[in-house]
């Protein structure tokens, strides 16, 4: 049941069809906080650019008396699971975690023909077959985009493209806890101080124990392998490994062999089935896993028809994964509502930047690019190298570097330009 | 009008509702002859989890006497265009680049309700606002995730999820067959031959002026910008340098500043409106986007929800843009059909590995690791280093360095276990 109202766009004089969805969010801490400011701050952007808004109509918590990242009106709020089912809602996010009361939430909203999304990867490991198997009989719906990878789009990129591509293997980093502890580890911490920091910027929960051990990292993997492969996630085997006991001595080992530890996680598609494992590796630090720093996650996914694409981003933190289950919830494949009011308007002196200026060198070039640089009032240092004369600007907006270009052309000096890069 | 049959799968002996969708397709060259065979190889698989096939009514060639890369029924093809826009098919297809017929097959496909896929960088550079109205005004649909980026899903990931979360600026390697010849050209090599080599291996067209001179990174810019931001298209002044002319000059100037040259897209939301942007920058070899080799593309998109996410992958060539083309077919958001009836089984004995493993130093523990080792049959090389005794093995899988694991925890000599990785 969808309402629709017709709202009056004052920017554009014409009224445009927004869609109203209900929805009943189950969990309101650092995902589900960051969700509802959120769904507040891009209501009007979301609105015109997908038709749609979303109302919340009810928001379940484990005690309506603690502190709350949002402001919540109090009639929205409520402990009691089945007041939280019954509450009118097109859509229902679980962003609790955990087995249960999560799988009833679920459950319930698949078999009401609710859209159900959800990021939790533990549920989806678990009970993925299921709750798909229940989506399809009930014509419901499942998305959970949020529940591998955080903020980054690889659940949509798998469903939607690459599952059809023939993709043989999938590895990467998908635990932004343990990758934080990691990183901080290859500065020279040691892991009780690095699990104490991980906890202090809420990323490792009081209880670490499904990050350090590996088990989220598989649960993921599961999922993912599902998605590539269709390998169902519950009867997956994952070899798995996770970063403690004896986080310490393997950095020290890493250290003596000159790399640094990741958590790997990834799956494969043999001649035997499908395989999926989740370890510490040693990475050189220069390497693509290597690279990824923080509570970051990576996914490299390789397949026949499509090469190798590399997703890279944050993948922990509630505002990232509050991003992907909005984007769930304005539903894949959706047509954009494209051309805003906004003019596009060019500006050239947005930053001014390095410019390295060269000529051909010989006769008077160099006099010559130099004092034409003087006139135009920048500054530069002569940089060496045979072949030409080179100058690397102070920084300068585009349009000025520009001119002074034009004129060495109209010298006949053959100019060529290019920006110097930030890194 | 869909027709729908139910088929017959041997395996799971249940009857499984295949939609069949009708496909006319305009060009039979790298891009669309590759679709055709991937639609043909990948038809079992994307019935079975996607509940859908399709069936090409009509291919649109310039030539039909010329060879192509695939075999077609010859009822199939024409170079008629009336009657290929006469096609029975609910989607058309449109893999012939440029403006015309380009634009024409366009719109003849959306005024009649159908859903156009198109792979037109420039078509849509030059004309989206008015092809996404007719869209609109006919209930049709209009996608292009094969337009920017080949295989890399950065339309999907922009559309279904970034465009909400506040985007501020994107830039990237967006022209597979430039970043080609400025890779070959930090080789070694001199313009011209980088550009031949790039033609002869199908990066580059026989006249590659709108690759060389920034035009089709501009054009893929618009699009990303269009995504982001909603500025129209047609209407973004970007701000374009191509890297030709004056390519070995630059390539020399770049040695000289101990950097390479990429040529960068960029688009960003400023307070004067948007701007956007194409020309060559020098950045560090190991850098992000220094990093990005031969044809491949590279999208960092920064938002203020969702961080910094980085998309990389295949920017060019058939397989890919049929790989993103295939995508859209398919459908954005379609619910995957996610267990097959495949079992999934772990094969610890996938490959075999260099093992680092690591015991407390003192006593006989050297000794010791090195006979156990023995005994299981692993050779191994003793790596320095303070505070542990370590070694390096010999390749062997997983579960025999997980039996000579074992023994030492075993022995009470607490070993660290941890793969090498490759990199």
């Amino acid at each position: 049941m969808t309402s629709v109202v017709a709202i009056h766009r004052a920017s554009t004089r014409t009224a445009t069809r927004i869609r109203t969805v209900r929805v009943a969010l189950a969990g309101c801490g650092a995902v589900g906080g960051s969700l509802v400011r959120l769904i507040r701050e891009s209501e009007r952007e979301v609105a015109a650019r997908y038709g749609v808004r979303f109302e919340l109509t009810r928001v379940l918590v484990r005690d309506i008396h603690r502190a709350r990242p949002v402001e919540l009106a109090p009639g929205l709020v409520t402990a009691d699971l089945a007041e939280f089912q019954r509450a009118p809602a097109e859509v229902v996010i679980e962003a609790i975690g955990g087995i249960e009361p999560a799988a009833s939430i679920a459950r319930s909203a698949l078999r009401a023909g609710r859209r159900l999304v959800t990021a939790n990867k533990a549920l989806l490991a678990a009970q993925g077959t299921e709750l798909l198997t229940l989506a399809r009989r009930h014509r419901a719906r499942l998305d959970f985009e949020s529940a591998v990878a955080g903020g980054i789009p690889v659940i949509r990129a798998l469903r939607d493209q690459l599952a059809a591509t023939e993709v043989g293997r999938i590895r990467g980093v998908l635990n932004g806890t343990t990758n934080y502890i990691l990183t901080r580890l290859d500065e020279g911490r040691s892991y009780g101080e690095a699990l104490a920091e991980a906890q202090a910027r809420g990323y490792a929960e009081a209880n670490p124990a499904r990050d350090v051990n590996g088990q989220d990292a598989a649960d993921k993997i599961r999922i993912l392998a599902w998605l590539a492969f269709g390998a169902a996630p519950e009867r997956l085997p994952v070899r798995t490994r996770g970063i403690a006991p004896h986080a310490d001595r393997r950095a020290a080992d890493a250290a003596a062999a000159g790399r640094v530890v990741r958590l790997v996680a990834e799956c494969a598609s043999e001649e035997g089935g499908v395989t999926a494992a989740v370890e510490p590796v040693l990475v050189g630090e220069g390497s693509e896993l290597g690279r990824v720093q923080g509570a970051d996650n990576a996914v490299i996914i390789e397949s026949r028809w499509n090469g190798v694409v590399r997703l890279l981003g944050p993948g922990a933190g509630g505002e990232p994964t509050a991003s992907a289950i909005l984007g769930d919830l304005i539903g894949g494949g959706r047509q954009l509502r494209l051309s805003r009011e906004q003019a596009a308007e060019g500006s050239d002196e947005s930053g001014a930047h390095h410019w390295l200026i060269s000529t051909q060198s010989g006769g008077d070039a160099e006099a010559r690019l130099l004092s034409t640089l003087e006139r135009a009032g920048i500054s530069g240092e002569r940089l060496g190298g045979r072949g030409a004369v080179r100058v690397i600007t102070a920084p300068v907006p585009w349009m000025r570097a520009d001119l002074a270009v034009r004129a060495l052309g109209a010298a006949g000096l053959e100019p060529v330009v290019t920006r110097l890069g930030r890194d």
